[in-house]
């Protein structure tokens, strides 16, 4: 019997691979292909477009590291948006603060939903909370909508190609500053400053264009190529983003795989490479 | 007309690939096989026994990680140790210090030496500098031996495998201790804490069996499954080891392309579950 392995290669010189029991779920919504395996070594593993989104084994990483850091340092976070992340996994990070009384998911592909609902359970169990509304809708138009704000709103977002692209421009952002509270932050997923500085470059450039200021933070991603990843913050105002609700976080910390108090702040020291490449 | 990829496969269940644009070398010592191949996207590569040891493109984290650390905090690193490294790129990071006055590199395998001298210029340079001997012997037999004392004993091992597995045993870090002067500091390659746990918490006991105490630190590899990877420091003196020479620091940032004051610092925050598993 031949072997199932899952595969990314990037730019067609360099990828990762894992061991596959079996295909669960392969399907093509209108926006992209969808496809669920369960691996020997990394649980179960969503694809999109061939790009590997999450896997079971350590989520737990990207999603902790994407949801609190902002929710710790938001004194009061109420409403949360998600755009993106249809695997439902920052929304279970959001809704562990009790503080949390709403969460919006808009994710664009149902597809990606259904397949998590159905294949990755514990990772989007929170999608059922009575608290989040999940819409399948357009992001991009989503933010244009008047409405409601927030107090965090999380880009959950694939790479800038595809139906992502437009969560990466300045029109987004200006939309995403009038849905955030005074005191609220945004955070985005920022790519790989090993293999994708450009990019990261260009959407922390956009995102100070609107906000007037852009950090980065870091985190470390078992599944995506390089293993040094980065999330995009800003907020309206300023605030000291080294400074998380230490009572807050103690509190929830029984929960959490990944992220404390001196991982929030040694997130934000960035590599002299990346700094040097940020400042070009 | 095939492509060549370069494949590191773990367990056989998950691995990397690179796409080579050739075979530089290829030989077998007594120890072990060593691999030079030129990728497209990652420059030159070093594989022994099958596993990536280093890359052209990245090689600069693991070795500026592995040198500064130790070296900022010693006041005055003279005389600096390496077992294994025969690649020579941690003699290279360690020679950047004027406080260096001379460098041992006792690497078992001459094979290494010799490949990393023809096919990875930019990373052995180091080793024709007059302040360094380079010695072709068995740093475990090199470490039970009496000698003049060292400031700083890296270990710049495989993995706990084949020849470099007495290097993870209390006999040897027993030795290493003796070779220590007493504001002395070794760091040792620990292991990824995502796949290797088992490995890197043995290697802290003994570490601390042998020292008291055993602190690990943390960084990125580009190359290396899991993309985080971590080191073991102990030292026969207590020190803050987030302290590093903050004015010797700014005199060499010039020349360092990962580490710099902030990164020295985060490297100590460990993720929760790392915490968690240690202390298991």
């Amino acid at each position: 019997m031949s072997e199932l392995w899952v595969e990314e290669v990037q730019d067609g010189t360099y990828g990762m691979k894992w061991r596959a029991k079996e295909l669960l779920f392969r399907g093509k919504s209108e926006f992209q292909s969808v496809e669920v395996y369960d691996t020997v070594s990394h649980g179960r593993m969503l694809l999109i477009d061939g790009l590997l989104m999450t896997s079971e084994r350590d989520e737990f990483v990207y999603h902790e590291m994407i949801a609190h850091v902002p929710l710790f340092l938001c004194p009061k976070p109420r409403r949360v948006l998600v755009i993106g992340g249809g695997d439902g996994g920052t929304v279970r990070e959001a809704l562990k603060h009790p503080e949390v009384a709403h969460v919006d998911l808009v994710e664009i592909d149902g597809m990606v939903v259904e397949a998590a609902r159905r294949f990755l359970p514990s990772t989007s169990c929170g999608l059922s909370d009575p608290r989040v509304s999940v819409r399948i809708e357009d992001g991009v138009k989503f933010m244009a909508a008047a409405g409601e704000p927030y107090d965090v709103i999380l880009i959950d977002s694939t790479d800038p190609i595809g139906p992502a692209a437009p969560l990466f421009g300045p029109e987004f952002y200006g939309n995403v500053r009038k849905r955030l509270t005074d005191g609220g932050l945004v955070v985005a997923q920022g790519e790989c400053p090993f293999y994708r500085l450009d990019v990261q470059k260009a959407l922390a450039q956009v995102v100070k264009g609107v906000f007037g200021r852009a950090d980065l933070y870091n985190y470390h991603n078992l599944t995506y190529p390089g293993g040094l990843w980065s999330f995009v913050v800003a907020g309206k105002a300023p605030r000291d983003l080294s400074a998380p609700d230490a009572k807050r976080v103690a509190a929830l910390q029984p929960k959490l795989r990944y992220y404390n108090l001196e991982t929030h702040k040694a997130a934000f020291a960035l590599p002299e490479f990346m700094k040097r490449g940020l400042n070009d």
